[in-house]
Parts: C-alpha cells; sequence; structure tokens
C-alpha cells in the first residue's frame, strides 16, 4: 500500500482576521478552506502553518515530514523571513512539491525558485473568469472539463513574468478582455511546482468542485519521487 | 553586409479564384497581399508559389533557394502531394524556417513537422480577436503592443493539439468566451518553425499593421543559420 | 485496485532469424527477451506482435486494447506499412504511450512522432557504454543508480536530430569518445512518448538489470490517462 | 547600423593575485583574458569588473549601461553583496544578457536565475574534456564544429542541478568517465542566460579558439532585445 501523502497548507491568514468581508467567505481561514476538502481524500495527511507561528510554522521538522507545500499569501509576503524561505526552497529542491495558489505569484518562495520577476497585471472588480484546460492528458487535469467558470474573480492578465513552463495547463479568459496562463508546472532540481491562478480572498473561489479537483490532482502530482539533500561532491575517476 | 533573406510565399489559392466574397478581399489572392508588404522590406526576396503550379510551385530548385517558407492553405490540404510536403519537412530538417498561417495548423507539413494532430475548435461567425503578447523579448514580438485588435476574425479555441511549445509568444481572447494559443515556436532539427493564428481569408487580415509587423518578424528570427542535409554516417574511434 | 496495463511489444524480428550470431543472443527474439521480464511484472500485461504478421500485428483492435506499445526494429524500418506507422501514431495522439528503443529512433512511428530526421552517427565496434542519470527524481530513473555500464554496446553519437526532450534523463558516455541523449520523453497531443538508447541486436543488452528497470518505469510512465480520438469540433458561442 | 554592444566582464580576481600558478596563466585576470579578445570585436564594447571594487564594480550606473554581462567567479561566491547578486538578477529580467562561466555555476546571480542547486561533480586532476555541439544550428554554436578538445580541464559531471534548459546546445566527455551539459539557455523574464562550462583557473582554456568563439557568439545572442523593468499595474477593464 502507498503511504500517504503529508501535505502541509501554509497561509498567510491576516486578510481573514483583518477584513470582516474575508472572514464571512473563509470563517477558518482559507488554509481551514483548503484543509477541508483536502482531509476529506483518504491518501492524504494534513496539517496546516500560518505566517504568525512561530518561524510561520515551517519547521525544520514540519519541513522534514512535508511531502507537498500548498502556500497562499498577499499582503505580507515581506514578512516572510528570507531564511524559511530559503529553507522552504531548499526542500523543494530535495524534492518536497510545492503549489503557489493565486497571489503567491508574489511569494518568496515562489519568486526565488522561478528566478524571475513573476509580475502579472491585474484588476479586483469582480468578473467572470473561465478557464480552459490546454493539456487534457496532464494528471492535473484528470476529471476537468475542457472549461469551466469562476464568477466573480479578481482579473490577472499577461504578460506574466515566469519562466517558459514545462507544462502549461490551464489558461484562463477573463470578461473584461484578458487571458492568463492559469496553470503551469516547472521542475526545480528534484521537486515539482505547480502554479494555480484561482482564489482571491474576497470570492469563494475555494468551495469551488473544478477548483477543488485541480488542487487535489496537484498534490498527488507533486508528490516526491526522491529525497535528495543538495551535494557537490568530488569524484574519483572511473577510467580506465 | 547581410545577404538577402529568400522568401518562398505559398499559398493554397482556391477560396480567392471560386469565391467572389474571398476575391473582394484578396484580388490578388493571400500570397500576393503577403507579398505586398514584405516585398517592402529591403531585406527580402520574395517570391510565391501555388497548389496549382506544376509540383506545387515547390521544385527542388525553388526549396534549395529558398530561406523561409510561408504556408497559407485551407480546404485541399489533402491534395498537396505527400512527397513535395516531405521535401517541404526535410528542408526545414536541414535549416529553412518554416511560418504556417492560420488553417495551415492542418497543412500537411507543419503536422508532420509537429508530429501531433494540431486539431482545434473553431466557429467562423466573425468575432473580435484580442492578441496579448505574452513573451515580449522574444524577437517576434518586437515593436508589438502588449495586445492588439483584429475584428472580426474567425475564432480559433482549444486545446490545440500542438507539442508543447518551445516558445509562446502569443495568446488570443475571443469576444465569444475562447482563448487560443496563437503564436508559437518550435526547433525541428536545424530549422526553425513557427505559428501565427490570423488570417481567415474572408477577413483583410493581413492588412493589418501588427499582423504584418509579426510575420516580418517571423521572416528574420526564421533564417536559416545552417545548411546541413540529413546524415547518419559510421564514425571512427577518437579514443586514446 | 489499479487496471491492469496492457503492454504490446513490437519487434521486427528479422535479425534474429537471419543471424546465427542474433539467435544465439536472443533464442525467443527481442520481443521475447523483453516479454520476460515485463511479464514478471504483476501490473503488466504482455502481448507481442513482429513485422510479419498480418497488419505486422497491429490490427485496430490490438492497438484499442493496448496501453503502451514498445518498437523495436532496425533493417526493415521501410517495411513497416506507412497506413499502419499512421494508425500507431494516431493512437499515441489519442493517449496510448510510446516507447522506442534503440534504432527505432529510425522508425516510421518515431519519426513520425518527432517530426524531426531522428539521425545520429554510430560505430558497432562495441564498447562500454556508461549511462548517466541526469534527472534522477524522474518516474523513469527511479531505482537507477547515478551512473551504469553496458559493455560492450553499439555507440551513437551526437549530434542526435531531435526536437528538444521535454525531459532529458539519462545521457551515455562512451569509451570510444562520443556522447549521446540516450533517455529522453516528449508529449505528443495526449500520448508520452519515450526513447531508450541500448539494445543493439548482437549483445546481451536487454537481460541488464538497469537497463531492464528504465524500461519496467517507462511503460508505468507511459500508461495514458485519456482516451481522447481526434477532432475538430465547431464551437458554439459561449458569450455573453 | 547597429549599436554596439556593451559587455561587462565580471571576475571574482582572487586566485589570479593570490596563486602564482594562476598568475602565470592568467597575468591580467581571466577578465583581461576574456577582455582581449572580445575586445578585438568591433561590434562590442567592453568594460571590466571585480568583486574588490566599490559594489563589485557593479554600480546602477555600470548595469544600466550594461547589455551583457559575463561572470566568473570560483572561491569567493560568498563575499559578493546579497543586494548586488538581486540588482544583477532585476537587470537580466529587465532584458539584460547573463553568460555564467565556469564556476559561475555557483555565483549568486545564477543561482537566484536558476531557481536550482546548480551542484555537480567534480575533479581537479585536469583531463581531456571533449565538447560536442548537440545544437549545431543554434547562434552560440555558428562556427563551431562538431566537437572539439580542451586538454587538460577539470572535469565537472552529471548531475548538474539546474532547470530543463530551454536549448541544450554542448555536452561535454570527459576522459576519466563523466559527462556534462556544457552549454545551456534559459529566458529568465525578458533576459537570456547562458552558461558555458569550461574555464578552470589554473589552465589556459580561455585561449581555446573554440572557446572564445562560442563566448563571443554567446554575447551576440544575449544581447538585449527590450528594457522592460519590472511593473505589475492595475488594469482598466477593455471590454465591452
Amino acid at each position: 500500500m502507498l503511504e500517504k501523502i503529508r501535505v502541509t497548507i501554509w497561509n498567510e491568514y491576516r486578510h481573514e482576521l483583518e477584513s470582516p468581508q474575508v472572514a464571512a467567505v473563509y470563517p477558518d481561514g482559507i488554509h481551514g478552506a483548503l484543509a477541508a476538502f483536502l482531509g476529506g481524500v483518504d491518501a492524504f495527511e494534513i496539517r496546516t502553518a500560518t505566517l504568525d507561528e512561530p518561524e510561520h510554522g515551517l519547521t525544520e521538522e514540519v519541513l522534514a515530514e512535508t511531502d507537498v507545500l500548498i502556500w497562499w499569501g498577499h499582503k505580507a509576503h515581506d514578512e516572510v523571513d528570507d531564511a524559511i524561505a530559503a529553507r522552504v526552497a531548499a526542500r523543494v529542491h530535495a524534492g518536497m512539491g510545492f503549489i503557489a495558489l493565486h497571489s503567491a505569484h508574489y511569494a518568496k518562495p515562489f519568486k526565488c525558485l522561478m528566478g524571475s520577476t513573476c509580475s502579472l497585471c491585474w484588476r479586483d472588480d469582480g468578473e467572470k473568469e473561465r478557464i480552459w484546460t490546454v493539456r487534457p492528458a496532464h494528471p492535473i487535469a484528470a476529471g476537468v472539463p475542457t472549461h469551466f467558470e469562476i464568477d466573480p474573480e479578481e482579473m490577472y492578465g499577461e504578460p506574466f513574468g515566469i519562466p517558459e513552463p514545462d507544462e502549461l495547463i490551464f489558461i484562463s479568459w477573463f470578461a473584461g478582455g484578458e487571458v492568463f496562463r492559469s496553470g503551469a508546472t516547472w521542475q526545480r532540481s528534484h521537486g515539482r511546482v505547480f502554479y494555480f491562478r484561482p482564489g482571491h480572498e474576497t470570492f469563494p473561489t475555494y468551495a469551488d468542485a473544478n477548483v477543488q479537483r485541480v488542487i487535489t490532482n496537484a498534490v498527488r502530482w507533486a508528490r516526491p519521487t526522491v529525497n535528495l539533500p543538495d551535494s557537490a561532491p568530488r569524484a574519483e575517476r572511473l577510467e580506465p
């Protein structure tokens, strides 16, 4: 039998505490909403961590026991300690999966893994987003229809300052006229990275069945295949 | 001084002869419209070829003197001789650039180079297309704005059955609700391939300044760097 | 419980019948040697097919019941019927996995899927090959050491006329002085393609434990995720 | 007429001052050796910068006037100020080309751009390196033979902890038995990055004609196409 996938859901958890509007949408925090549906998957073992815990809840021990780390952050990216962002990146390099959600395009670990600006244009009026599955055979798209809608959502538009994705899975269409590469993967050393766009804090996006399916699929896909800490050994001569 | 880039514009040239509506838009044929603006570039030397010429106008001699081949076809893909499609692909393999326009997603040489279905969904009602530049630093996007519109155009929608592009440069937004990877590149052996979506025969798309700029840039980008005919030699041992 | 993966092993099966030297190495044919170790995997259901069977053993029915097709061919690539090569490619497009071994770099279905020459240089003197795992986290490399040797093997050298791989997993070092991209993957429409270099007919390469492990891993990796026959439908307008 | 390409050659410049052996090979520093041959190209305008200059010689002004930055470092990566490494990366994001040589695989700006460990194995005994051109049509390979040798050189071996390259151009074979992806490119936001392996400080590698050709080609290739500082604007609604 396969071992369980140990998932840590990291949330900034500030909007929910400061804004009654957001608290109404996510009474248990965004991490709570994610934990609720991911916790329903037998194969997953869920824990959560938030910015204001000691070491942001991401101690060496927690990361060592994490197979896949999900990240949601927005207004306090700068408060994430550089050393902890580097610790997260190092765990990804050794094999841990990393899933960046929505405004985590600007999270320190994600930017550090991408090596690019990760900038985009945006509009938070609330409008219809239609997500197209451009690579239906990818495991992250399993069971996801050719297109599905979230209405309303915040708009994110191109150009998105990412490296050319290894695999582009979803592209969004917005009623206001923009497009966006909404779901994409990258390998970084031995770990897998997935970015998924939806999830503005004022909208109940994480209650959407298709969004839940994508994130659930992504956890399975991002599961580590190895655990190879960084090293640069001197090698003995093999020949003749 | 750089030598001129020898461009051959290939057009099926059937719609223009059979449909008064198309003839009104492209009185000199689509190849004529392309030749008109590409011919204005000093660095280019232009010739055209069409389906109903002997060997479709693509003799060994013509291809040997072609640096970049532009291809427009639609209703008569099947009438292109397999041997000539293979001849075109072989020239691309040796270094020639290849630019597939619009419905040439289904042209034999393009399908042969892609190794995929190249299928898509479509709707020819005529609607607004807005093209977003997702990789503004690419030479093919030089001087192209962040977005530009063509109205009306035929819609092409995802999923587009192409291999993951080496470089994705443009994504289209359609008023009817779809998105499409409208500009993308691939290397095939020693040659460069670019696909560019716009250009339905009933609309004056090739008169658009941005469309012209993209195609002009693409010709420069696709210029051969080598001329290396296929070979698989036995190699002598190098060591010790 | 997961359904079994239905594997069809295709072999040209000429060398073994014509050359006593090859017959001594592969008394049951190369397909037989592959079937022997793959058949030991509970999750796999194996059948074989060869060039001289009717339709090369690759009827529509056989392909419809094949999840992953393994291909070994060398001296009779030209005798493979174009229509059957196209049938194989179409099944890959719909989702079937395809694994090309050694001299199958020149097999019709592989070349058709790659869209490139797939040429290389070679030397069949027999010499040491050392295969390096450059992407150890890839599922195809699971359990494979950082490097392993096959001695003797035929040499294949760069430049290898393939499209830039989606994922480069193995690189070979040869005692005679060459290198080669020995294990690489590509997505083609909805199907997964893997090329793996080792396996000259005069050497018992397919008895090597690491070679067996790679091929076994590749079968699991190449398993279809979807079955989506080609189509290009007209789409109804979604908006407003 | 094209404007000149402004090249800044950055060198750590410690080995040459501390080791008589290195000083004998590079009496003017590695930057001096690079400047000597690059300075012979009319189209290039060369300046140099070293670690121990104020701001490592990489002030905002210098970077603003740099089209392509070449980087050689080895024993003092840690002494490069984080803020200046970030400044370099930001200039690459805006369009500046970046060429990392040899031990600069561990330079802060390169690691920051890659988002991976960039680790490798190594052996500094001095042995023959044979570099194979696997993508001869790439502009960086223009005029470079199918293979060339450097003897002796330091060995760098796989696995090399880089993201899958956008373009793999060179692979090295080492007499001691290893292989290495020696020349590769990546796009990072609007800038182009090239890594090139050769150049251990105790060997006269930068006097080699082929090495010089590759670096010269890379400067031309890495030239900026745009200058787009990072931004993330709010966008006005475009539709209807």
